[in-house]
């Protein structure tokens, strides 16, 4: 299976939230879906996920994702797998379910397919039991919202999980391949843990679910968000390191702080206790209102760690630049011409830049997209063309660039989140150390929200002072300055 | 002890990587410390320490902070705490010592003195055992980096706690005040959690520490960094709600998925094996390295929450608000005149509109402000301009706004990381639906870094076109224009 030149298809069997992340998270990457599940709310659900997935995950990439592949419903079980490339079973947590739909798949569906398990707990071990082709079903545990969050806990056959974590990969995910299969994997143990802890707190009367939530996300949600646990004690150890933390923490375990030993019992009690006071900090917003807020900050987060290609920002521009391979191969493909052409019709007067969505985190006060952030765009267009004309990390690494001195911003429309634009540019003098470029941003439907005039000057990063360009940036530059003008398309 | 009105004193007792942090904190929030360490290794590991705060702490405001305090190190326990408001200890986790120490403070400090230990385990009852005045100690546990982030655990005598929150918050810290006292106080009781079960599967060879750490930092870590627990949970049970999510998660939890009824024994081969584990996730890095990169990510992830004033964020923008009321205050009472003098002469013709640090997450790969930014900085500067005429939350309320048309920037000078910014405003033109502005931004020592020449038009919210202001803006406006035409200033 090439998941880059057909269009491959997913079956997702139930269409809970995990479900309806997986459709969304599948579908978005250029995926066709069949989804199965008899509960006749399912279109209504996954209407409401796919909305929160389609205003959330395309802001998290600089580059236009693939085109949304197509949804349909399945009746049947055996009708939804048939044609399936990848099969991700997300049923309620009971190991009898998943054996009797395991039976129904496999006798349904190609031999080559994967056979994913949604499951946080049962191993594939559990999972292939009396199954005709226990090696063909995988874990393949994904974390809410599956759109958004990057990790995938992958166990299973060794052959089945290297195909899985190519596809997963493609997915713009994380494939963590478990060594070796446990309970509950690794994320869930530590979730399970702090559960458990966290349940005494509230039964014992020490905090509320509020405080609780205010001790992690102050704290060391934060730092979790960027580096676990131990590359963040490495960092504590101070100059002495790892072994010094460990030798400065380590008694401190013998000592009886936690519960962890026993279970509470989650009593009627302890459930009116904990949702009462969910509901005292968390129920003026409806659930709805409330995945919107988690989607949007997870959005922001992820784009700042993006800013600073770090931890899953560094997962992010990887797949960014996947994307963009991707697009550009398939523009290429697109637009070979059969036979050779005049050379001058194929030369493009102007140059598509920049082509995304904007993110929430561009837009202000006002309710629209942050006039500082029109400059952004421009900024990465003008870097769209420095690309075409030779300025690679190379380029930099010999000790130049292009300074931007002056630009001249328009703004002639409105441009809100989610809004699909696209920036064209044209070079309007370039010669020497100088280069002059003209942006035009225009929404998908062709309205012209901006125009930029930049004014751009090659620099050695050494003396931080104005130099003529080297090979191949003269070359390039004097080649599309040539182009642009015998294109003669006027502005 | 009003902390707006004098410089308080903060005795730091013990400079390693937490008291530092403490010494960092205070200072750079405008209070004056003196640090009381016998190792003299001491001044060489606070001014790391003090660095790292310099390059982060500033960058988290979108405002200046108060000048920052005295540091003086004292020769002994008695000179450092004789005249201290605040005594922060962070001594070795050994009752013993604390006790010790608690005595000698207690002979030498002012009688309404804080005494705060950074102790993650012990309770005040234990802390306070034997003392002249138990009554006078509280725990105050923050998180590494103490100068990010914002988690303080208080725990005691509720009299000296209503105190220890004021000052805490004016620190731009959140207190959690603990109902009751436990060892391990919150957060470390579920790091402690985390941490036993990690060990276990690292020992059992089940994962690395490089894979525990992703399956932390790419899923629920990220989660945390913007809502906790509970209020995640919420969200996962869908539109069920809490109650819904308890009945299914419930169950699970008397399964034997996590091994923390034990605790591993922490021997050599299990320290060797996580601590060369380590080595091969981050041993590329320096300690140093790794600081400077979590505090990056930390000032990134943490003005990224700023942005959507949620979480810690909107801790954050709380904090801004109050360090900009009194930077008003300060500089009204500084320039209010002793005796009645000539109007005009007091007339600012240039009014100082930003006044802040270029934070990390400004920066682009040619190592300086990226050229969006300075936008950033001239809308901010504009913001400020309309809050002088009137234009606050009730005018947009009203459907009000003005929106920017037109910008014309100039980049003079590279700007880096960690500069100090001023810009300064003027009004060109300004009437009817029209006000033009003129931004001049200054690096601290005067050296001109760009300007900005922008248009905005005033409209309506509801119909989004332009539209004549209503009072008081019209009116506001209208003296701001001649305020600056008689101040006669040329550009």
């Amino acid at each position: 299976m090439n998941t880059s030149t057909h269009t491959a298809t997913a079956a997702i069997i139930g269409g809970g939230v995990i479900g309806a992340g997986w459709a969304a998270r599948f579908l978005l990457n250029g995926w066709n879906v069949v989804l199965f599940d008899p509960d006749p709310e399912t279109p209504r659900k996954l209407d409401a996920v796919l909305a929160n997935a389609r205003r959330s995950l395309p802001a998290l990439s600089e580059v236009v994702l693939p085109a949304e592949g197509t949804l349909h419903y399945a009746e049947t079980l055996a009708a939804a797998v048939a044609g399936a490339d990848w099969i991700q079973e997300s049923a309620p947590e009971r190991l009898d379910v998943k054996h009797r739909l395991y039976g129904d798949i496999q006798t349904h569906c190609r031999r080559d397919a994967i056979i994913a398990s949604s499951t946080s707990g049962f191993k594939p071990s559990q999972l292939g039991e009396g199954t005709a082709r226990p090696e063909q079903i995988i874990v393949a545990h994904p974390f809410n919202p599956v759109y958004l969050l990057p990790l995938v806990e992958l166990v299973g056959q060794a052959d089945s999980l290297a195909r899985a974590s190519e596809i997963i990969t493609a997915l713009g995910m994380h494939p963590l391949l478990l060594r070796q299969e446990i309970d509950a994997h690794l994320a869930d143990r530590f979730l399970e843990a702090v559960w458990r802890e966290a349940l005494w707190l509230v039964k014992d009367g020490i905090a509320t679910t509020a405080e609780i939530d205010d001790a992690i996300r102050y704290g060391f949600g934060l730092r979790w968000a960027q580096m676990g646990l131990f590359e963040t004690y490495r960092i504590a150890g101070g100059e002495a390191g790892m072994e010094h933390f460990l030798a400065q923490f380590g008694p401190a375990l013998a000592w009886p702080w936690t519960r962890l030993t026993d279970v509470p019992e989650l009593d009627e009690t302890l459930i009116a206790t904990i949702a009462s006071q969910s509901d005292a900090q968390s129920g003026h917003l409806s659930i709805g209102e409330l995945e919107r807020l988690r989607d949007d900050n997870l959005v922001a987060l992820l784009r700042a760690l993006k800013g600073r290609d770090q931890a899953a920002g560094a997962l992010l521009n990887r797949h960014d630049r996947r994307l963009s391979a991707a697009r550009k191969a398939s523009v290429e493909s697109a637009s070979a011409p059969p036979e050779a052409v005049e050379p001058e019709s194929n030369t493009p007067a102007l140059i598509e830049t920049v082509a995304r969505v904007v993110p929430i985190d561009w837009t202000d006060y006002n309710g629209h997209m942050n006039e500082s952030r029109y400059g952004q765009v421009f900024s990465d267009a003008a870097d769209a063309v420095l690309a075409l004309i030779g300025v690679d990390d190379d380029y930099l690494a010999r000790g130049f660039s292009w300074f931007t001195v002056d630009i001249h911003i328009r703004y002639l429309m409105e441009t809100h989140a989610g809004d699909d634009i696209v920036t064209t540019s044209r070079v309007l003098e370039g010669g020497g150390k100088k280069l002059r470029l003209f942006h035009t941003m225009k929404c998908k439907d062709g309205t012209e929200l901006a125009t930029g005039e930049q004014l751009l000057l090659h620099v050695s990063l050494d003396t931080r002072r104005s130099c003529p360009p080297e090979s191949p940036v003269d070359g390039l530059l004097e080649k599309l300055v040539q182009e642009h003008a015998e294109s003669g398309a006027s502005l």
